[in-house]
C-alpha cells in the first residue's frame, strides 16, 4: 500500500502483460512518466504528436495481440490522436489509452487545458473510466486493461487525474482475466453447411482472425466445395502470399462490389458485417447484398471467425490440403511504366519472408495489395477506418512488436503528411521500416471522388484543394530532416536498386516513389 | 430555389461575410467544395492536416473580427483538428467547423468511417446542429454564423451530410444578425468605482477588448487612479510596444502568480474569470485571489472589455493622455549569450511596424514577450488554450487575415512539430510569416515542471520521454522540404544578420534558434 496512483496504474498494467507505451506526456503526466522510469516491463517510446502514439498503439496491437498503452496529455491530447483510435476502434484491436487530466481538485477551476475529456472520448471507446478515487487505481487499470479484449477487442479510455497519480496509498491488482472471442455456436455452423448446400452461389464474407496467419487453409477448403470466399476491402491483418490461398477482395468503388456480389444467393458473413459502401453515392445502393440472397450470419467482430471457418470447412467434409505448394518469387519490374502496378511488382520481388506491410497508400494501395499475391510469405495491415495517417504509425508499432521482421509502409503523399512525425520516431528507436511514399502530388482519390459523386468538374479553387502541389514537397529533405535516409526513385530500375539496398539494411528508410 | 444543400451553405455563409476557408475535404465533401470553387467571395486554403486549418481559423478570427470557414471530413476529420478548436474556444474567437457527413441514407450503415460526430464535437461547441433537412441548410448556416459571435464568440459546428449537400431545392438566408459583445451595466462600473476608491491597493484582471489595439490608454488611466493593471498571462489578442502603456502579465507559475497578487484588497476582473493556476502542483493552490481580497466581477469573456475599462476610467475622472510619446527602436543584442532573452532583445530591434506575433514559444514566449514590450508597436497573439501547435497555424491564418503586415510566429521545437505541416500552406499561400523555431531539444517545459510537480528525477525513460534529440531535428531540411526558405541562428550576429533579411523580404521564412 506504498505505491502513489501512478505506480499502481503502471505496476498493474505491467502486471497485465503491457509492454509497450507510446507517449507524449505533458505536466498533468509526470508522475505517470516517472512511474513508467520505474517499470523497466514498459519500454516507453516518444512520439511528437498523438497521432503517432495512437496509430503506433493499433498497429503494435495487431502483432502483438495484446494492447499498448498511450500516454496523451488531457482533452486535446486525446483529440490528436483520435482519429487514430477512431482507425483502431475499426482494426477491433485492444488499446488502452491513458488519459491525463487535471487533479480532481483542480476540474472547478475550468483551467485552459480543462475540458469533458469524458464526452469527447466516449464515442471511440469501447469502456471509460475515470480514477476519481485512489483506492481505484489498480483495480481500473486491470479493468481498462481486461475490457480491451471486448469481445470484440478496442480501445479504452482511462482517465487519471494529477492528484490521484501524485497520491501515495494505492495497490496493485492482480493480472486481469481477459474474455476471448466467441466461438459461433454449432446450430449456426450446421445451419451454414445445410444452407450451403442447397445454394446456387454461396460466398462468404471474411474478416478477422480467419484472414490471420494460417487461416487460409480453411478459407481454402470452403472454396474447394464451391463457397466464394470473399475478404472486406479493408482488414487489420492478413496472412498472405507464398503461394497461399488467395480470397477474393471486396472492391472498394460500389459500383464494381454490387457487380462483384450480384449472383450470389446465399451470403455468409464471418468476423464482420453485411457488405456496405464506403461512401454514399447519388444513384449507387449503399447496401451490397443483392436482392432475394439469402444471408447468414455466423457473428461480427466479436467472434473468432478462424475457428467458424474451420468448423464449417469441417462439417462440409472439406478435404485438407497444402496450398502453398509451388510458390516461387516473381520476377521485379522492368521497362518503361513507374506506376502503382509496377511498384507492387518490384516489391513482391524483394519483399523478405515474413515481412509486416502497412497500407495507407490509399490509391495506389490496391495495386500493390494485388501484386503482393505473389510475393514471398507477409502480411498486410490494412487501413480499417478511413482515416487517412494511419500508415506510418501502425508501421511504429507493428517493428517493435516485431522487431525481427522487415515492415514495409505504403503511403500515399496526402496520407504521409498527416502523421509525418512517425519518421522521427522511427529513426529514434531504429525501427526496421522501409516507408514507400507514392508522389503524385494530390489527393488522388478525391479528383476520382469528385466526379463519381457528381460534384462536377473541378475548377481552380477546387483543384487547389485537391492538389499537393505548388509548392511540391521535398520527401528526401523531409525525411531525412527528421534522421530517416531517403532517396527517390522515378523508374523501375532506380526502385528495383533502392529496394535491394533497403531490403538487405537494417533500420529506417523512405523511398519517395514519382508517378505524377 | 435551385441551389443545392451545399450551394446553399456556401452562398449564404459569403452572403454572411464569410471570406476564408481552410480546408481538408474528403469524398463526402465534394460538394461542398465545387460550391466553394463557384463562390468567388471565400478564398479556399488547402491545409495537409486539420489542426492547421482550425488554428489558422483561429488566427484569422482574431485579425478579422469575423469567423473563417473550416471544412472538415467526418469524425476524425473533427478531432484531428479538435486541439485548435479547443485553443480558438478558449481564445473566444468565432469560427465555423463545416465538418461532413455521411449522406443521411447511409447512416443507418455504419460505415468504416462513421462515427457520432455531434458527440465527439459538443464539448469544444459553442453551437452544434446537423443540416438533415434541405430546407434547413440556408438557415442553419446563418444561425452557425450569428452563433459564432456568441456572446462570447466561440468555435460552432454545422454537421453537413453528403446527400444534403447534393440535392437540389434549397436557398441562401440573407445574412444573419451578430449579437455584439455585452456591455457591464452602469451600477456595476459604479460600484467598481466606489470599490476602488476605497481599496488600499486596488488592482484589475483584463484580457478581451480591452488588450486589443487602441486598449492601452484607458488601461493606463486606471493605473494613473492607483489600479494595478494586470492581464491575464495567455490573451488572443494585445496590441502592444511602440512606447504605448503596458500592464503587468500574470506570471505563469503558481508560486508567482500568488506572489504577485498577495497584498491586492480589490481585485477586479474584466473580460475573463478569477484568476487560477494552469496545473495543479502538490502543496500550492489553485485559485490566486487572496484570501480576504475583495473581487468584483465587470463580467466575463462575454462583455466589451474595453469599453468597461474606459468608462470606470470615466468615472474615476482619470485624465486622458497619451502614454506613447517617446518610442525609440531598441538596440539588438550582441555579445556571446545566446537565448530566449537576447532572441527577443535582437527581435524586438528588427520587428517591423505593425507586426503580428504569435506564440508557441512555450518556455521562450515569456521572455521574448518581456523584450518586445520595448518594440515597435504590435499585436501579440497569444497561446490561450494549451495545447501546444497552435502558433504557426494561428499565423497562417493571422497572415491571411492581414496581408499587409508581417507575422511573426514564435514556436517551441516540440510545438511547432505538432503542426508542422503549416509550413507547406505558408509556402502555397506565399504568406509573409517569419517562423523562429527555439531550438533546445526538450520539451524544456516538462523539465521543469518534472521538478515543480515532485515527480522525482527522471530515469532515462523519462528523459527520454522529455528530449527531442536523438535525433535532433533538421530544421532547414525540414522547412525547404515544404518550400519556405530557412536558415540557423547559433549566435547574436547570426540571428541579427537572419532578421535583418526576413524582415526585408516578404514571403514566408524561417529561423532555427539553436539555444540548446
Amino acid at each position: 500500500m506504498t505505491a502513489t496512483g501512478a505506480e499502481a496504474i503502471i505496476g498493474t498494467l505491467a502486471d497485465c502483460g503491457v509492454a509497450a507505451c507510446f507517449a507524449n506526456p505533458g505536466t498533468s503526466e509526470m508522475h505517470l512518466v516517472t512511474a513508467l522510469d520505474r517499470e523497466p516491463r514498459i519500454r516507453s517510446i516518444l512520439c511528437l504528436f498523438e497521432g503517432v502514439a495512437t496509430g503506433a498503439a493499433d498497429g503494435y496491437a495487431r502483432m502483438a495481440g495484446k494492447p499498448a498503452l498511450t500516454l496523451l496529455h488531457l482533452g486535446p491530447g486525446y483529440l490528436n490522436g483520435g482519429a487514430n483510435i477512431h482507425n483502431g476502434r475499426r482494426a477491433y484491436v485492444p488499446m488502452v489509452n491513458l488519459i491525463g487530466d487535471h487533479a480532481v481538485t483542480h476540474r472547478q477551476y475550468d483551467a485552459p487545458l480543462a475540458s469533458d475529456i469524458a464526452s469527447l472520448a466516449a464515442p471511440n471507446s469501447r469502456w471509460l473510466k475515470s480514477v476519481d478515487r485512489l483506492q481505484d487505481a489498480g483495480t481500473l487499470a486491470a479493468e481498462a486493461y481486461a475490457a480491451s479484449f471486448g469481445p470484440p477487442p478496442g480501445p479504452v479510455s482511462l482517465i487519471m487525474p494529477a492528484d490521484i497519480a501524485w497520491t501515495p496509498g494505492a495497490s496493485h491488482v492482480g493480472p486481469a482475466v481477459n474474455a476471448g472471442l466467441v466461438a459461433t455456436p454449432d446450430d449456426l455452423i450446421e445451419q451454414a453447411g445445410r444452407a450451403i448446400t442447397k445454394a446456387k452461389q454461396p460466398a462468404i464474407l471474411v474478416n478477422g482472425t480467419a484472414l490471420h496467419p494460417g487461416g487460409a487453409e480453411a478459407l481454402r477448403r470452403l472454396q474447394a466445395q464451391g463457397v466464394r470466399v470473399i475478404t472486406d476491402t479493408f482488414m487489420a491483418r492478413q496472412g498472405r502470399g507464398g503461394g497461399q490461398f488467395q480470397p477474393e477482395r471486396l472492391p472498394y468503388f460500389a459500383e464494381m462490389a454490387v457487380e462483384t456480389l450480384k449472383d450470389v444467393d446465399l451470403l455468409l458473413i464471418a468476423g464482420t458485417k453485411a457488405p456496405v459502401a464506403f461512401f454514399a453515392y447519388p444513384n449507387t445502393p449503399g447496401a451490397f447484398t443483392p436482392k432475394g440472397a439469402r444471408t447468414l450470419n455466423l457473428g461480427g467482430p466479436e467472434i473468432d471467425s478462424a475457428g467458424a471457418v474451420a468448423r464449417l470447412a469441417d462439417w462440409l467434409d472439406a478435404p485438407v490440403g497444402s496450398s502453398a505448394a509451388n510458390w516461387t518469387r516473381p520476377d521485379a519490374a522492368t521497362g518503361d511504366k513507374f506506376n502503382p502496378h509496377t511498384i507492387g511488382q518490384s516489391l513482391a520481388h524483394y519483399l523478405p519472408e515474413g515481412a509486416l506491410v502497412s497500407d495507407d497508400g490509399v490509391t495506389s494501395g490496391a495495386p500493390v495489395y494485388d501484386a503482393l499475391t505473389k510475393a514471398a510469405r507477409h502480411e498486410w495491415l490494412g487501413h480499417t477506418g478511413g482515416a487517412i495517417g494511419q500508415g506510418t504509425p501502425v508501421a511504429v508499432g507493428a517493428a517493435v512488436a516485431r522487431p525481427d521482421v522487415k515492415t514495409v509502409c505504403l503511403a500515399g503523399d496526402g496520407a504521409a503528411m498527416y502523421t509525418i512525425q512517425s519518421l522521427w520516431t522511427m529513426a529514434r528507436e531504429n525501427l526496421d521500416v522501409l516507408t514507400i511514399v507514392f508522389v503524385n502530388n494530390a489527393y488522388r482519390i478525391l479528383k476520382i471522388e469528385l466526379a463519381r459523386t457528381g460534384a462536377g468538374n473541378p475548377g481552380p479553387a477546387a483543384d487547389g484543394m485537391l492538389s499537393l502541389g505548388n509548392p511540391d514537397i521535398d520527401w528526401v529533405k523531409l525525411s531525412e530532416s527528421m534522421g530517416v535516409h531517403a532517396e527517390n526513385a522515378r523508374t523501375c530500375a532506380e526502385l528495383n536498386d533502392a529496394l535491394a539496398r533497403s531490403m538487405s539494411t537494417k533500420g529506417p528508410r523512405l523511398i519517395a516513389c514519382h508517378i505524377a
